[in-house]
């Protein structure tokens, strides 16, 4: 059928297609198919038990009142849980700087309808989050992409396009990173670059989103503080995004936004228009998850699950991938991030891989404008041990025919 | 502290303050205070006992599944038991047609985001939702506002208006309305109109968004068709907004958007950007609630109770209520519009309705830019018995003063 309604829709809409990103995954739903494309977290970490416990005291304890419309902020007792946990934590707050927002999703969502008018720049990875790209893509923003290197962002590629872009009268409008176990290339920003960059977001007169959904899931190492932390409380400028979906499970939809006072009141006036308040059911189950002291200490089984899946991973890669392949040993989070040796291209082996039995994100799905034709991200937290083994093996197989077929072309 | 960040603002946030509207309602919040002024459903209507029971079982039954993410346009049994349902009252729909939503707030802004650029016109009752209103401002749409009578949207008055802007060239982006028991006025357009309504959007080449929150809530009279049975399946125009938060509970934010499937696949690539997927512990247990019969057997527990609200509040309005005052008399939903002789103002009265304990919400508060100075929204679903025979002798008594005022004055 012929489009009817193509003069009614907005302009961020007319460019609204389904991605070719998405139509690759599609294929990879096949059930003999292993994929590494997800980035779900395992089903084996949801503390189901405790879930059922909490649900059923919630409706026993709070009845009705569970069920009811909500404020647009969120349940206060779950924000003083979030606070509390976040204080211990190092990302110092009060529960009314805290909004509940229905995912961290909807979080970027919300600062992209405050703050950005169509053409408006952003600072992001290159690459980065791609649910990050399309929410900002969605309000019409343009990016200022900054390469990544082993240690996350560029800060010194950062400030010169900062100084350049003053120079030229411009200002982003906000700068927005994953410095823990990026998405997607597992890199962790150190503390002297974090230091630096809420330096320059504080000289550039902006702000920075500091997304942290994996910062909890470290296997190795001693964990950094965010960059939230050095922040200047008498002129914060750090918004910080966390989230439950990778620290207790993703169905509840619960997150959060901490931010400056007056930018949590556009928040929640601009939450308002948008779905009223978030589910108030399971923000009821999580108050009572955080505050009963569950959170910390199922964080210890989710780092045993996901640091042995890692752990198989980095040896399946050592063990089948070729000679001049390039991966991350991330000391968290749930992704690899694989280079593949000059003029080998990872969208044009995509087919070749489905028919082998295997899938991963094109690695061109994670950049602003273009990059990553010879990158691909995979994840080891959703597939069980056997299948990293034996889906890497295929994996393997199929880049040492590409690396192979170029070299012959 | 002064703002910092107003150059760092979106033009669509710069709008967004507090309204008077909210500050208004935050007066009402004391205890002592009979509160005709909220939306809520009332919490004797929710079946908690049922809501115990399914939720036990999804966790028995689904297990991680119902805890995991979900995909953006919903979970399939779940759309598949709405399909049926509303099949059944005379929507038709495929399962295909159906999204998904956190609450038909959360419709109204996708909707807005796929059809709104700014400056874009609406059309909507005057007045009508405040919400919807909020949704459209949100995205800097302006406003083609027809006037209502008893019998809901004057569609020959929408029609010289589409004439008019043909004649000059514009097109409204959408057709806003409530056609049943409407929210703040309680009016229900006749099926003649419901008609004519359709073959405008038709014969204007626009599409119409039907919002049919209180439609199953009637408490006597026949059931009216929704517009969207009389659409054209070879062309639909019809976007049908449905919700459970007032025939289950609000605190599962579920509802639905039904649509062509063109708008459909816009919506649900704008939902992705928006929030990956809404709540699926709550989809698991609505699937289950609807699929198990429990919501048509529910209703009648629901119009039992809010009949029998609707009927104290008129007949208490009949008995306080002094002379010259008007009110609605509808037929379902959950509100009565009631408006005061000329001279008198609902935002000046305000102060003193609180001060005797009772408040409403102001008239003005419905209307696109100006209008409903003398009206006043009330809700029954809400309060108590006692609360609305008390409540409304106490509201009669402020009006009554306010009359004799502007009459002295």
């Amino acid at each position: 059928m012929k489009p009817v309604f193509d003069d009614l829709y907005s302009d961020r809409a007319s460019g609204m297609r389904a991605s070719e990103i998405r139509e690759l995954l599609k294929l990879t739903q096949r059930p003999d198919i292993i994929s590494f494309a997800g980035g779900l977290p395992n089903p084996l970490a949801f503390p189901l038990g405790i879930i059922k416990e909490l649900t059923q005291k919630v409706l026993d304890r709070y009845g009705e009142k569970a069920l009811q419309y909500g404020t647009t902020e969120g349940l206060t007792s779950l924000r003083e849980a979030f606070a509390e946990n976040y204080n211990a934590h190092d990302i110092p707050c009060t529960p009314d700087e805290i909004t509940i927002v229905g995912g961290s999703q909807q979080g970027l969502d919300l600062l992209s309808k405050i703050f950005l008018n169509p053409g408006d720049e952003v600072v992001v990875g290159d690459p980065t989050y791609l649910g990050g790209l399309a929410a900002f893509r969605a309000f019409q923003a343009r990016f200022v992409a900054v390469p990544l290197d082993n240690d996350g962002m560029r800060v010194d590629l950062l400030e010169e396009r900062l100084e350049k872009m003053r120079r030229e009268g411009r200002k982003p409008k906000m700068v927005y990173v994953i410095p823990t176990f990026q998405n997607p290339t597992g890199t962790t920003l150190p503390t002297d670059r974090r230091k630096r960059l809420i330096d320059l977001v504080h000289e550039y007169d902006t702000v920075l989103v500091e997304d942290n959904p994996y910062g909890r899931l470290r296997y190795e190492g001693e964990p950094l503080k965010p960059i939230k932390y050095y922040d200047d409380p008498d002129d914060p400028r750090v918004i910080y995004l966390g989230t439950l979906s990778k620290t207790l499970v993703p169905g509840f939809r619960i997150a959060t936004v901490v931010a400056p006072p007056e930018i949590t009141r556009k928040l929640v006036i601009a939450k308002q228009s948008t779905d009223l308040c978030s589910t108030t059911f399971t923000q009821y189950i999580a108050a009572e998850y955080i505050s009963g002291g569950y959170l910390d200490a199922h964080m210890r089984k989710i780092k045993t699950l996901y640091g042995g899946k890692r752990n198989i991973m980095l040896k399946a890669m050592d063990e089948f991938m070729p000679d001049g392949v390039e991966w991350t040993r991330p000391e968290g989070g749930m992704f690899l991030w694989t280079t593949l040796p000059e003029g080998c291209n990872t969208v044009e082996m995509f087919p070749k891989a489905v028919e082998n039995k295997v899938a991963y994100v094109v690695g061109k799905a994670f950049y602003a404008y273009e990059g990553g034709e010879r990158s691909m991200r995979i994840n080891f937290s959703y597939p069980t041990d056997e299948q990293i083994m034996v889906g890497i093996e295929r994996l393997a197989k199929v880049i040492e025919e590409e690396i192979k077929d170029k070299k012959a072309g």
